[in-house]
């Protein structure tokens, strides 16, 4: 099998090069594409434990803690005692953090739709679904 | 838009995911993914200069010279004068770098069909095909 054809490869390089525009887009946010993965897990639920943005960014827990670090020191999002169990940290968004939400969504839909506008609507559902499998993603949250 | 509708948050957990597979699969034979994407470029060029590697992985130059490093370390690869241009240098495999290549192609064509295996021909074709277009593969390799 060509390297051109290997999953691995493949995916490395797409990855890469939709990871760099993503971060030039984001960037007049002062937001990494990895803050914003953490941004969009509280704008979706409210609040999350750090465990839970582990599984769903599936990165380690001690790579999501320094994200969450350097989040907070940068007043984005706080880590709070959870009222419900207070041996439980839930990390919520700031009012800066939920302010940032409707201009970084609105250039999430256009770099989506840069990067996927030169194929078909079929295309594109079969490579969402393709990746989504691979990926193991949970798809109840659509 | 969802974050599980995002193209950068799918191709991040995919590739997370098919990394995982690659590392877990060319553990026996003590290379990295990332080395076997070096000599999956030797193998089918003979030798390369490390600015050919690094643009067929899509990496930056310093990270395909500690890759070098490393694999010359370990006994894989060489680097040599190039007989055509005395100021230039070009990666060869050694030996026991050509002598992983049957080996590690039979693994690297087992983990394609394992993760592949689940979709149809066509599924994969367009997959593969968008993965080339967003990730700007020159498909003149295949």
């Amino acid at each position: 099998m060509a390297l051109q054809s290997c999953i691995n490869y493949l995916l490395t390089v797409a990855q890469h090069q939709v990871f760099q525009a993503f971060s030039a887009g984001l960037e007049p946010f002062n937001i990494t594409p990895g803050q914003y993965g953490v941004l969009g897990c509280l704008w979706e639920r409210g609040s999350c434990t750090p465990k839970e943005i582990a599984q769903i960014l599936q990165l380690e827990n001690s790579t999501v803690s320094g994200v969450l670090d350097r989040m907070q020191k940068r007043g984005l999002i706080d880590r709070v005692v959870d009222p419900n169990d207070r041996r439980s940290v839930r990390v919520v968004p700031t009012e800066e953090g939920l302010a940032l939400k409707d201009g970084v969504l609105k250039v999430i839909d256009q770099l989506n739709a840069e990067i996927l506008g030169r194929f078909s609507a079929e295309q594109r559902a079969v490579l969402l679904d393709c990746l989504r499998q691979v990926g193991r993603v949970d798809h109840a949250g659509d």
